[in-house]
């Protein structure tokens, strides 16, 4: 049994709340247990230089954690004057997480911008800030809709994403940051909800892992994911 | 009569949520209106090197806004890799404030780290800062005599901050965005609650003011201000 | 008395040299006392970006101070790579300052950019920069002018700036450094020659100031300012 | 068949040279195929500040490519001020990997520093270098052990990467840079020589993959790096 | 003697291999005894922003060590987000020397890069680098003459570099790191195959130096670069 | 004749004048004609990292132009948040000039800070900054012995620089801006009172040059530099 008593195949509380700021034309809590995300989504009418003329969109992510989202207080990006490695591994998963299930032609030349920034970290921060902000991005691209600029959303399936690790042999869904300190191994899989995967990462943090630890962490990962696409559903319902 | 209905002399809805996060020693969202900053208040056992082996504490603040808490998205300071002109003011006038009302001495050589970081921006958000920054300090100093590191509250006195202006040759308080934006003359009083000054600003942003209309601006503040400091003891009781 | 003789409302000796660099529109030596600030007005046939094609100038400032214009040696911005919060603040005032003065629009689209470069420092090198840098400035449109650029000054009135302080709990008049360093209270006035206020800046060093306090510093501010305009004027005359 | 005329199984020509500059511990040429990648490692006889006192050592990775190692001449990060996300990701990874194999408390409180800088980029910049590296960080790890500092070598297996990609619906072994351009999905696999992983990342470029198209890129991965062991090995035996 | 059994007036093994990448338009691998240097040219069709529309091309250059090309790794300038002083130096003096001999309107309104990528040194990097940038900057501007682009090759005469010291008294020829490390002076000199000076460097490092002792260097300077663009004129017959 | 009537071995109108700012242990201004810069000197009890406990001082440089000190404003490094390779040439120039006369033993583990600011420019900046420097120097020094801290001046003997060049085919000493900017040769020789080099940097911008102009620039220079050793004697002298 886990500390706070889940099964090893359960995911912790999940909650979707839509507009949850006010500017925004995407903007979402989402939470994981105590993992906290606020994600916006941004429609600006211009896409990269790399981009122009070719009529297609773009998507792209930037994610940050308030310096006491975590234990201890982490030291403010700005405030060093660059972006720490974490950081950009995680916004690009996020940007290409999103774009995967985007057709960017269909969207024209105009960018979404994400913004995932992290109020309280409890582990799993880069799988909850793709989950929720999948739901910004429609929100988002339904404004674009409802104001005619679009004709239809320019979304092909839903993403969502879940870690998995590895804990003391045992192979674990949707670890809490206590878990994961410990994790042999920790695995992040983003998929379609066509059952289909857009990233996978590994990485044995203690001790390499074999073929079929990677199959049981797939598993677990597959079936919770399957679970997050019914919250996004109904969060998106309402 | 103001957009939102209020009398000129009137705040807008204030509310002060402590242990709004769980990781620091003391976090609060702080709303004015539609203006929400998450303040945290984080206690390091160390000082800034100018201070250290003085037998003197230190608190200092940084001050940020998420890219969407803003009608359209700013960039990031971060990803720009520099700190803005206007970013580095408030958060210096932050730092000041507090330390005013603060025995630096009696904290002995610690320090408390403050992060405001506005969430929803609709005006006011240097001196909603400051009115919840104080809060959030009261109880990381407080976690400090609960633990018996201080045996009092290292606390001369409260301390709050209400934005005045002048809008079409009115002076109004405690200005949303929509006001700030069209004002001829802002000024951000910070008073302690012995009705006395620590920090005066004002500009005129399209006309030069004077004296009488720094007088109405004042007397408008020291009353708004008076009320501040209600909501803060409220806060603080429960 | 002071510690070099002077009453409580008395300024240091003022001196504006005119002309005193060769290639600027305007270069203006200031001196307040052993504070010396070379102050130069740069004419460009340009604006910032977010100004193009509205048919409006811009006057901007910036701000530094050679490294050993101090007491002990303090380390060149350009060698940090960044400017500091104090600098910030302070080109962000004499910025403000100077555009609370000018009409803009008659300025037409071109941009004139004040630097403040101080070469010796004993307090007050903010004010002083203000007063010095409106005679550059002047110096630079009337350059306009006498090109037939424009018709006339785009310039409303004078501004001029002085700081004040409490030490000893009693108010002084344009603090030098080593009084400045032991003020309770500081308060920096920038006005207009119709007696109005640009600039309000107050802070509570030491211990919070009251209103009665506040009304003594407005009252010596306002009687120093009004010599800082003779000696703008004479310096213009010349 | 493919553009090189290789079998959808089949490495490029692979080939590893030892002490290839003169300065490093270890300094190793890697090429797969057309990509060449100097590989060095140097040791230090200190550890970053979050290990000091530890009793623990580090083994750390920088990349980085010449800038016309590639088609088209990118600019340099110094000249830019600043590394990119792709090389924080790249970096990471490499570090990531070596450390999975080594033991650092044998190593002692020192570090070994890996550079891999690519000269020439055709595909699979990353999974040479770490190819590379170990051999270079043996190289390293012997020297020390030569000078009597080690008892013996503290790497436990060895490492070893491969790409693998779907191109046109097929699993291809280590994509060249024109097959990576066009692949729908791309996946690199990092394995130990007890044929265990100790990294997977894979990435839809273009459409989502299966269950089944990840084992089949799994299986081409774990005989293509059987192979890449055994060329390490046979240049350590030289 | 010298350490390597050279006489004072002898060059180190000079060898200059071109194509020695695939990529880029001049490509060349450039060594003097241990000094290795890769110096690659590319072409883009494009000017700095001072030369835009004014008919005239651009050649510019940059020069960087790999970590581990000396002796004691040096960290990367990349990592520390900015170019070091020697650095600027050097990659401006490659720049110059190579224009010096180009005339650049014929050019056109295009750019040659110049890429100097030190990858083992043991002094002289950068007069290794002018000899051999020279080669690649010949081949890249045959490349354009090849595709029609040019009529001819725009350059005036060949340019080589070489430096020369005094060692105990001796001016001594093309020193190593060793021999620079203990010189009491060291020169570099620039020059053409018309026996003209376009670069001329001289620094006591330890004893001021005399015109007679500048003559010898000078003397000993002119025949080593004669030698020079013996071997950079059998590299490009080949 | 040249445009301001000067013969092409005459020097322009030369004054250093000592004291020139209040704080500093060294202060001078130095005008070689229009061109003036402040040079400093500060004295630090402390050497950098790499001469800690080795029994030796130190002198560096640095190098700033006000943004006006030239025709028209260029922008400052501290802005752009980098110095530029050409100040990073002249800083490194100036401050290898100094160290070549100085006895660094003698000084002991402490440094000598010099900064070269110019606040007018017309030609020849760096070579009035070696020149107005060794006087700072010689004055800081100086206050060292006063106070007792060194026995005698750690000074082997003086240091001067001049800047020569050929315009029009003819050898002209001490180049104003406008015959700087029309030369063929640009030449910068820095020199010891026992006439002898410490630096030696000739340039051809337009055209190589000879050894029989090097020599006539030589001898231009040479005695140039004999009558700025007189000047720097007198201003020491009074």
């Amino acid at each position: 049994m886990r500390t706070d008593g889940r099964g090893a195949e359960s995911l912790r509380a999940i909650k979707i709340t839509r507009n949850y700021l006010k500017h925004a034309e995407g903007a979402v809590l989402v939470e994981f247990g105590d993992t906290k995300v606020i994600c916006t989504a941004s429609v600006e009418e211009s896409v990269p230089p790399f981009l122009r003329g070719k009529g297609s969109g773009w998507v792209t992510a930037e994610y940050s954690m308030l310096p006491r989202a975590t234990h201890s207080r982490s030291s403010r990006e700005a405030a060093r004057g660059k972006i720490g490695g974490r950081t950009h591994e995680i916004q690009r998963l996020i940007g290409r997480s999103l774009r995967a299930v985007m057709d960017l032609t269909l969207l024209g030349e105009r960018s979404v911008l994400i913004d995932c920034d992290v109020i309280q970290a409890d582990g799993g921060t880069r799988t909850a800030s793709i989950t929720g902000a999948y739901v910004a991005l429609v929100d988002a691209l339904q404004w674009l809709v409802d104001r005619g600029a679009l004709a239809s959303l320019p979304i092909r399936e839903a993403v969502a994403a879940v870690s998995v690790g590895i804990v003391d042999g045992t192979a674990l869904l949707d670890l809490d940051y206590r878990e994961d300190s410990s994790a042999e191994v920790d695995m992040n899989f983003v998929m379609t909800s066509s059952n289909r995967f857009v990233e996978v990462q590994g990485t044995a943090e203690a001790e390499p892992f074999t073929c079929e630890q990677m199959d049981a962490m797939r598993n677990l990962a597959m079936a919770g994911i399957r679970q997050l696409f019914v919250v996004q559903q109904e969060a998106l319902r309402q």
